[in-house]
């Protein structure tokens, strides 16, 4: 295994090891740090015997619950989640985040919004002063198909440069688990104070569906750093 | 024909011949006054020989236009329009209207944002000072099926009673064009001060796709009254 997996597996066991506890609803994130969050909570389940249910938030989060044998459920039969873990693309020093480089933000930030806690899970990569300082793809934002040209259209009047998101072994644009489509915006480094407005400009667009910037949301994060060590911010 | 649809024709009539020209894009709008409108766009393209590119809003936009014998397009191959007629549940005496009494506020939205001129044409009983003072069964807010039971908690957090709007023909949710369900929300009545703040609260909330308030969108409105004459707002 390599420094960046050890960094998030160490990140994904230790914030499972001090926020799991008994009888919680736990929302599931998606995306490759969460495979070892699911991986720890399974442990603790059997080791411990506890009684935890999951919320996933996407397909492959739902898979990874019931392969892991744990209990599924989802949000519609429990709206008030105890804590939720999920990865991100890159989290900024006031814990605001992007996510959406898989594609999964709509739902992830659905389960996110309706948990006590929000755990981020991530290895060093994703630890910056500012968003966009190293994520360079932009802000993932998730876009009725039918939308998308008027909706570059007016990202591009907020000063964005928007991208539809290409798939891979998938001829023409990516599709999401709920069936839309994903435009990239880049608008350059993004400072805390200007993320809610550039925020609410992009939402109140008609065909946008929701974004990928995580703004106030995270209670924590766990970064798995490349000495070894996990910093709890 | 009733004095109401009578109205609904005369408005739709007059609102086409002040404001249809030659190779404009044309939105069409969904809902029984729209009906009126494209009667009257296929008359006067035949009569004229206008050449007019229209965009629907719905399933019943689409076939309205088909039927009708007009040219069909669609808001990625046309994202700027000339012009969108469309109906509304309410409008207030500033032109801010609520729609989606038919379930299809979000392609409406759509259209209506990137058209120049956004005409509204309706009947008298429309025509009120506030919003939801005459209509009384809330504003129509499209929502992600996986989502309404947070989304519900939420719009209640708002002080808006959410009601899950059910089927007629069909058993549970009526599930609009787009695959959503739609909340209907009681905020009581809204005074236009007050609606961007709660358009703008509405869209933060993860699992809510459009709002059918359309705060500060139309140009003009056509209201066919029971005396016979039309009143252009």
């Amino acid at each position: 295994m390599d420094k960046t997996e050890q960094a998030k597996k160490r990140a994904a066991f230790q914030a499972v090891d001090e926020v799991l506890s008994d009888r919680q609803v736990v929302g599931i994130g998606s995306g490759s740090t969460v495979v070892y969050a699911v991986e720890r909570i399974a442990e603790r389940v059997r080791s411990e015997d506890l009684k935890i249910t999951c919320v996933p938030t996407s397909f492959q989060a739902r898979e990874l619950i019931i392969n892991a044998g744990l209990q599924l459920s989802d949000i519609s039969q429990h709206s008030n989640l105890d804590v939720a873990f999920d990865g991100a693309d890159e989290v900024d020093s006031k814990l605001n985040a992007i996510k959406g480089g898989g594609g999964c933000h709509l739902q992830e930030k659905i389960v996110a919004h309706n948990a006590k806690l929000f755990i981020i899970v991530a290895d060093f990569r994703k630890k910056s002063k500012f968003l966009c300082e190293q994520w360079k793809r932009g802000i993932p934002v998730e876009v009725l198909p039918l939308a998308y040209v008027p909706v570059m259209k007016h990202l591009k009047k907020l000063n964005g440069k928007p991208t539809l998101r290409k798939g891979v072994r998938k001829a023409g644009p990516v599709v999401t688990d709920n069936g839309n489509f994903v435009v990239d915006v880049d608008f350059g480094i993004l400072e805390p104070d200007k993320l809610q407005t550039i925020d609410i400009a992009m939402h109140m667009i008609p065909g946008v569906i929701e974004t990928g910037l995580f703004v106030g949301m995270a209670d924590r994060a766990y970064f798995g750093m490349e000495d070894g060590s996990v910093v709890v911010i």
